[in-house]
């Protein structure tokens, strides 16, 4: 359970650069706690803070602990509780030399000050009620969001549209506790229901709105890490070079995944408003060395990870098609296929599209067969001619991979999850409910346990307060915040 | 003469992002000019801004065109004149991922506003006379100052004590004037004054006064540029290994100096408070080859412009001293010349050091003689040893280094000149005011001409008034606004 109080908290007083490190025209710091006008005011020379009505505006000098002035600056007043943390706020904006910005930390911290830690002044919103946890932890995801279906998931789980959906979970399992209660019969081990019709669709209407949560997060996770691509083929078809000329026009978008393990190459890039996540693998070859076929291992898990696979062939080698088509696409099935035959700088590429599509048509057996979800059409790969090395016709393969990658429309009103832990927890509480499903069910022949039950629905309540925070720990805040930049 | 209006500008309405680049806690987005308030409120969901105070601070949402919310911001009003340019001012403080900051900047962008140039927040303000010219481009320097030294310099400009000088200046100039004629007759060519010994002192105060401030900007110049430090000696000492190893424990305050050529290796680096630039040179020998002997030269030239002179002597060859030692002590003159004894990770440099000093005692002579004012004490050079490969003793040269550099005392009130401008303004200005003492003096026996001597008088004026920014033309300023952040 929290160690923190929930309500009117106001922690010993922190400050930190609130804005992007480096220099500028304006940099803010921003200062929170139950003495920030107190400590501000002994490193201000201007119009007292204590006279200063709260969300005013206010031009005067910062100085240091010695009384020299570190900078011209515009001081905001924020008065508790109407401010982000909850807590008395002062925001100076000062000139973004790094030097002055340092000094005027340092002075703060001489003044009474503590530094911030990673996510802090969230974390003080979070304890005072600001916000519920999951919108805190969308606070971060806006501020790392890259693209346009990222923003507006995140955006939309910072106004607390997510936690309206919980909040409406939540009503419907305590209504469910309601009905059982009306019934269950503590006294005695098995218990009978008036309606046991309206209990288990209760039941399965939350089994329902969980598992769409759940399942909305291989969308969510997408939208927010990016849309896994591999790239997978032999050894020596161009896949790194097909890499570097998919990354090259938008490096200065392009970033490290943050704690991906370096096997693999991985590099996310924006393309037509969607993010991307790359992954190069190491070269399909048939290999008698261990070493190498670990990597070969990885190529192929990297492919089952993936929702579209970029499958590079040299199309001068045309013989070597038959021997990867088969495993390529038996284990694409379900995910979008694109064959991309590279190399058409060393001559045309016409004899390795024929030799494809023939070995395509002998693997066509799979149609009609029950398919994928992910797949519902059960088409066949897409076919398309490049020279990664000129860089032609990667504008039209991007076309492709953008076109092939379809996302939910963000812009509908359904919530998507986005968040592994969030998905931890709402796993969790499914497969809590579906135990209560199978004891409601089961009940009919088996004779149902009254505990069983209610510790069923209490777990499937657990793990949804845990996403909302009215159930959370020191360990689980401190990791998620963590997480955050210092300074929000 | 400037074109710009010098009072009540309102212009066009212009936006940009003012903190730092990259992704942050907070973002800050500036919005000036006359319809400032009206642009920003198509984008805003909240309290109409034409209602609230100015220096008032309000939360509320921010959207795109269509109408959609990009972020929920908090918004400060500045109004005509009370703001940083003189204009009505909005600041928009929002979640600082750089999506967010690049779509709401399109989206002022959309609903009227122009993005800003580099410095252009600044120029009005300089425009609408809230700061003069010399005070605007100490803006761009103190968000560049990178030590105290340089921040104080900067920030005591940017509050307008050399304005305060300047001003003084021009008043004993006007009083100058108001003397001469008071005596001349314009009808006559030849004039007479009843008291020459006051107005012939007067000028040479003036003069005193600009000459003091043209004198200050070689110190002026190392503070906010950084003291110049040649690493010179012969091929193979180990000039660029000493570089590296100088540098290495400060890597995250090294920055290259903009618009130095490339021809010398130049960085710069805050050692005990103070910004040296480090300039490593070709190594000097005797050659035959042109194009070797260009490099050579240009490592003579790095010399001649450097405070502090590090001559690298690779000290298992102690036969190779006397072949440099003649040209360097002599071309040191006036300088501070540290001899570094390197490679002590191949033996000892003792017989090198006695070497060493057998040749420069034998280099004395100087002493005595008439020293440049920089090098007052004629002091011979300091000797130090080291291993730059090994990093041994680095620390010790580094102290010797700092304690060798004597900056002046930032903290009088003596104004410090610290801008190339300003610099050749106020040398342009001596000479003109020198003309004047010398028609004064020699005008006794050859007749002084009025003409000429009034000419003299507006010449020294126009030049600190380039200074200041009453007389100037939109090539001066753009090439002064050019050089500043966007943003700002």
């Amino acid at each position: 359970m929290s160690s923190i109080e929930l309500t009117g908290y106001q922690g010993d007083t922190i400050c930190a650069v609130s804005t992007p490190p480096g220099r500028g025209g304006i940099a803010v710091i921003r200062v929170s706690g139950s003495e920030a006008l107190e400590i501000v005011q002994r490193r201000w020379q201007g119009k007292p803070l204590a006279e200063m009505a709260t969300h005013t505006v206010h031009f005067g000098n910062l100085t240091d602990s010695a009384g020299d002035v570190l900078d011209q600056a515009v001081l905001t007043v924020f008065k508790a509780p109407n401010s982000f943390t909850g807590e008395d706020v002062v925001e100076l904006a000062c000139h973004g030399s790094t030097w002055i910005q340092q000094q005027v930390v340092q002075a703060l911290i001489d003044a009474g000050c503590r530094h911030a830690t990673a996510g802090e002044f969230t974390r003080r919103a979070f304890a005072n009620g600001r916000m519920d946890l999951s919108q805190a932890e969308a606070v971060a995801d806006v501020i790392e969001a890259q693209s346009r279906a990222a923003h507006h998931v995140a955006m939309s789980q910072m106004r607390g549209r997510y936690s309206d959906e919980l909040k409406g979970l939540r009503e419907k399992l305590l209504h469910f506790v309601a009905l059982i209660e009306l019934e269950l019969d503590f006294s005695e081990e098995d218990v009978t229901f008036a309606d046991r019709g309206e209990v288990t669709a209760l039941a399965r209407d939350i089994h329902a709105l969980i598992s769409r949560l759940a399942d909305s997060y291989r969308d969510g996770n997408a939208i927010r890490n990016g849309m896994p691509v591999a790239i997978v083929g032999q050894t020596n078809a161009g896949k790194s070079t097909l890499l570097n000329a998919l990354l090259r026009d938008d490096r200065a978008l392009v970033s490290d995944i943050h704690g991906t393990t370096r096997d693999t190459i991985e590099d996310t890039v924006v393309m037509g408003g969607t993010l991307f996540r790359f992954i190069d693998t190491a070269g399909i070859r048939q290999s008698s060395d261990t070493v190498e076929q670990m990597g070969i291992e990885r190529s192929w898990q990297a492919l089952d990870k993936a929702t579209i696979v970029l499958w590079v062939i040299d199309s001068t080698r045309p013989d070597d098609i038959a021997t990867m088509a088969h495993d390529i696409v038996s284990r694409c099935e379900g995910k979008r296929l694109i064959a991309v035959l590279n190399k058409t700088d060393l001559g045309d590429a016409q004899d390795a599209e024929n030799q494809l599509n023939k070995i395509l048509s002998t693997l066509r057996p799979h149609q009609g067969e029950d398919l994928q979800p992910q797949n519902p059409s059960g088409e066949l790969p897409q076919v398309t001619a490049i020279s990664a090395k000129r860089e032609s016709d990667i504008e039209a393969l991007r076309d492709l991979i953008v076109r092939t990658a379809t996302l939910p429309d963000v812009d509908s009103d359904a919530v998507i999850v986005t968040n592994a832990r969030h998905y931890q927890a709402l796993t969790r509480a499914r497969d809590a409910i579906a135990r209560a499903i199978d004891g409601l069910t089961n009940g009919l022949t088996n004779g149902l346990s009254g505990d069983l039950l209610d510790q069923d629905i209490r777990e499937c309540l657990h793990w949804l307060g845990e996403i909302t925070g009215e159930i959370t720990t020191d360990n689980i805040l401190g990791e998620i915040f963590a997480h955050f930049c210092v300074g929000k």
